[in-house]
């Protein structure tokens, strides 16, 4: 079965999950298991990734040359962000082009005008007077640490993304926004592992959802279905993930830390018709997916931001209710995608795979 | 061995159950488990229950006459809030007296009225020209559904919950701002549970972190360790909980619900010497552990709302890192308290320890 189709039948197949445990009534459900499915299942939806090869650090573009509502919540504290206030739902810009998530630090901003330039080249943006002109919203994430700093996603990388860009589903782990990226670094990046970037979709009724998620946190990605790590810092030998928070409950200090030396960055897309302000409400409830998923979360160096795009082109207007709920689910999904499929490049750390 | 000194002993005692596992290398630690302790172990609060006995609904206060720097985060999208403006970190005031936690919807926050008299008559508040003005941010969750609608805390609940007020551990479960909680409503109240109010703490070091949270709940609470429901919606029998997500995903239609039928009110508190801006990350950080217990959560009909109160008598700058990562497990745990310790009033649903 492949992933489009797999995400489409899930909601059936759940209903099916259920019929059959109910011998085992005793037992509370568990929560729902999203497994597959991508964010390109919303239709409006295009991927397209940049990887470096010189040092591991990359790009993703979430396209959208017809235009979505989109909305932003910025939930850490180190924060790096462009065209995020246009997103505030008493500006005036409705819908926006693309979404660039990027390495590179603060650095990592100048490939989101690559994808200006290549919106601009297609005749996409917004009408102002004589030009149209491209709505790129961007963040980034710190993965300096490994290889030469100096290089890191540019103009040219976030234009190749745009050229890369398909409505197949996406590579996962260690490619686009994800390739640099690490997780569990409270301890040090000597004792982190790999993190990367991830994608999963879910349809119910007529509705479809789908995340991208670049995991790159200073906490641990732990499995919210039975609350082990799945990836994290590592004890001294570097052979098992400790458990971040009873580290420090134990009293681990943590290695030295600046703002900025994390941060997970990802997109919620719907084929549902919202405004502006659900929009902004979704990105909030995805940051709940990040919270299942990720422990320590936005952290005072983690600046987790997350948008949603909506397309529209279900042409039904969304359940809040009902999204609010699915929405962090298939954040979290994502998450664990993204670190279940990382592999090391080079010198960097470990993936989940890999560990053992 | 009492609360407080479980508490104390709390982060000893991880340390050496780490030790004990060390045998089983294979597996990933779990997450912390905190089990005991009370908002009140934190120096210079204290906490007061006022409980309404002609139907269920009532009011719980956090005094703290010295003064506390605090900050607040709401989350939810259909708060009820008194005096959250001015703790937004660039506005003038930087100390509060006391945070109400109130039932009655929005007509509980008449209560803070009684709490404001209170610290008056004590010469408790802001200096401002001739009178010293009581500083009482506070916060209301909707509990109209069980008896008579027209009973709710007013100014002379919240005078009582000031006069109750020790730095004892209070009570648990269907107490106070607690006494009408339910949760998993989003299929009607008729297959809800009782929610309810709890309380937690931790030390670490020289600080002691506390929360407490009245638990009144859109979604179901999950135990993050496991993944299974503790509370929340039952099925049509009214027998097992049904794992609400995973029912609104096999197409169950949520009963109709209005914005504002639940909300989770939270405080969390610290010896630590915060800024307002720190405490109002603290207080973001507690909605983390609410995503973790809570599914879902943040909804359309829920105003979560979480203030932090910072005291300052541990005489130490608080790690933002450690505070950052400890808090959600510290709110997760009063969380799991508050409907563990609910039990049914009269016509009100069952709590999780009175099913089946």
């Amino acid at each position: 079965m492949n992933r489009r189709a797999f995400a489409t039948d899930l909601a059936a197949g759940l209903g099916a999950a259920t019929l059959a445990g109910a011998a085992m009534a005793q037992t509370a459900q568990p929560q729902p298991r999203i497994m597959g499915g991508a964010i390109t299942d919303v239709p409006g939806i295009k991927v397209g990734h940049f990887t470096e090869t010189r040092r591991p650090t990359g790009c993703t573009v979430i396209l959208t040359e017809e235009g979505a509502v989109a909305g932003v919540d910025v939930r850490g504290a180190a924060p790096g962000t462009r065209e995020t206030d246009l997103l505030n739902p008493s500006n005036m810009v409705q819908q926006v082009h693309a979404i660039l998530l990027s390495g590179g630090s603060a650095f990592g901003l100048e490939a989101a005008t690559g994808v200006v330039r290549w919106l601009e080249e297609k005749g996409i943006g917004f009408p102002a007077g004589p030009a149209r002109v491209p709505i790129v919203p961007a963040a980034i994430l710190f993965d300096l640490t490994v290889g030469d700093h100096r290089i890191r996603p540019d103009a040219a990388a976030g234009y190749a993304a745009c050229q890369a860009a398909t409505d197949q589903a996406p590579g996962e782990g260690s490619i686009g926004a994800g390739t640099g990226a690490t997780v569990g670094k409270l301890f040090g990046v000597a004792r982190a592992m790999k993190g990367g970037i991830g994608t999963a979709s879910l349809k119910v009724g007529a509705i479809t959802v789908g995340a991208i998620v670049a995991v790159n946190a200073v906490g641990d990605v732990i499995d919210p279905s039975t609350g082990q790590v799945v990836a994290g810092a590592r004890d001294v030998e570097g052979r098992n993930p400790i458990g971040t928070t009873t580290a420090i409950l134990r009293g681990e200090l943590p290695a030295s830390m600046q703002a900025g030396m994390a941060t997970t960055l990802g997109v919620v897309a719907t084929d549902a018709m919202l405004t502006k302000a659900q929009c902004q409400r979704l990105a909030g409830s995805a940051h709940d997916g990040l919270a299942r998923t990720i422990d320590p979360i936005h952290t005072m160096s983690d600046g987790d931001t997350i948008f949603t795009l909506a397309t529209g082109k279900s042409g039904k207007s969304g359940n809040m209710m009902a999204l609010g709920a699915i929405v962090p689910h298939v954040m979290a999904a994502a998450v664990l995608r993204a670190v279940r499929a990382a592999k090391a490049i080079g010198p960097s750390p470990p993936g989940a795979s890999e560990l053992g």
